[in-house]
């Protein structure tokens, strides 16, 4: 089968730098350096992208789910729409791709990282090669009852790039400037693996998610506090016994009581505020790279 | 009459902060001191709040205009609220208030301001105060037959602020405090000039709008360029000729070609995309506070 990347901007609707990258592309194939691999770029949610929202009826980011796929008859754009994009690139599609990467931006302080699901082997060697070359953080997403279905897990390797801080529907020079960075050393570091010139490194340190939390609330459920000053954009800042978390406006603030420290990865990003997560917690971890993963990477791409 | 200041946040229902602080107000009397001046606070589209929207069908913010007033049928969901906040708030409505005070956020770095439209004298007055007090520049929009219809027209005295940057849809604690820091400065302020204990400046700076641009559009009208780096976040620096304005991919810069130089201010405001504003130029000039302007404020408040 020929090597061919699916890449996606606009999976969220208001994420639009992107998107806007990609038209430009589009106009002009030599703006970007796709090292000779085929791609085929889409914006995931086109009329989320109209209605400058993050979605129109579900979060498409969260719609990848195996029962979705079922729900033939399904109203939600969303639901709709991820079923097409299976369908059209999927593995097993009509213009079939083997790796997703699907292009984000938040409203966190988060720099530019790549986020994995979960634990499988070529995404972590994808993600290796580019840490390695760029030094970006790596977020596993895992162990998250509530917030599964995202798109990279429909095919079999896929990795999320988030870029921020940057507001919903702002485009920005340097969020352009980065986006387009980590495209064209994906497809680099792709090229170079179709080509078994490639270099592994032995180490990879990952952010493992643990778990979010919630703003403060009042008895009704309305957000009574929030993030403290000492905490906003300081994502990826290790977080302490005691330190600020929110601040109400009574004076009160509220600090982190757990012994054991974190490192906050998504501080305040404005489109979690609906999924009532005011921040997530992650460890650093420092892991041993496996070459079950080199080869897992090496066999999907050949 | 009674003195009575109509406050104002979530006109454009994506900027949270203003109506954030409300709330918690509402719940709290005492996070705010207003000096003793009775105020009236409403969210100004609650419908557009809800659909987490800076309007539902127009932008409410242009929406008081004469002939709007004089269209009792319509089914514009900002043009029956513009008739209602005046019924309700009006100079002449049920519960009258003699000013308004207009909370925003913008996603341009323009720190905190205060803008008027056209030369109204009790405007000039209340904004020369709060310059001499707190140093905020004064953004003064006049001469754009594009935009009109601003809430605050249609009371005898007004003033929008602007906070930022911030996206839209974020909660965040430094545009909490400088919302709260101003509402109460003006507060305070107002109750002076009632208990005529008030000293006015002998002069104001005024940032005079003379137009706004547009963003680089290709042939089919599509926006091709974005602002450049070395402009990104630069609102109130002077920007002169030959200076950078606009990037495009294909590597061409865009730069400032007029011999007489601006202070650009709203530099890539998120919401002024549809409204064709990449930014806008203003003259800064240095003006002779004139005491008709006291008095008219005066003369408004007893």
């Amino acid at each position: 089968m020929q090597l061919q990347v699916l890449l996606v901007a606009g999976t969220h609707g208001n994420e639009i730098n992107g998107i806007w990258l990609f038209e430009e592309w589009e106009k002009s194939s030599f703006v970007l350096n796709t090292h000779g691999v085929k791609t085929c770029k889409v914006v995931g949610n086109p009329e989320a992208k109209k209605a400058g929202k993050r979605y129109v009826h579900h979060d498409l980011n969260r719609s990848f789910k195996e029962d979705s796929f079922l729900s033939f008859n399904s109203s939600s754009i969303e639901e709709l729409r991820a079923n097409e994009l299976v369908k059209l690139y999927g593995y097993s599609g009509k213009n079939p791709c083997q790796i997703a990467l699907d292009f984000h931006t938040t409203t966190s302080s988060m720099g530019s990282c790549l986020v994995v699901y979960g634990r499988r082997e070529a995404d972590l060697a994808l993600a290796a090669l580019i840490q390695n070359k760029l030094g970006l953080p790596i977020y596993l997403h895992e162990s998250d009852e509530k917030q599964t279905g995202f798109l990279v897990e429909a095919w079999p390797c896929g990795l999320v790039i988030e870029i921020g801080p940057i507001g919903q529907g702002i485009l920005n020079s340097k969020i352009i400037f980065q986006t387009k960075l980590i495209l064209e050393k994906l497809l680099e570091q792709i090229h170079q693996v179709k080509n078994l010139n490639f270099f592994f490194p032995d180490k990879l340190i990952i952010h493992r998610h643990i778990k979010s939390i919630d703003f403060p609330r009042d008895q009704e459920g309305h957000i009574d506090g929030y993030v403290h000053s000492l905490r906003q954009s300081k994502d990826w800042h290790l977080l302490k016994k005691n330190d600020a978390l929110f601040y109400k406006l009574n004076g009160e603030t509220i600090k982190f009581e757990e012994d054991e420290p974190y490192i906050p990865v998504f501080i305040n990003e404005a489109a979690y505020m609906e999924k009532n997560i005011a921040m997530s917690f992650t460890k650093r971890e420092l892991w041993d790279f496996k070459k079950e993963w080199k080869q897992s990477l090496i066999d999907l791409i050949h």
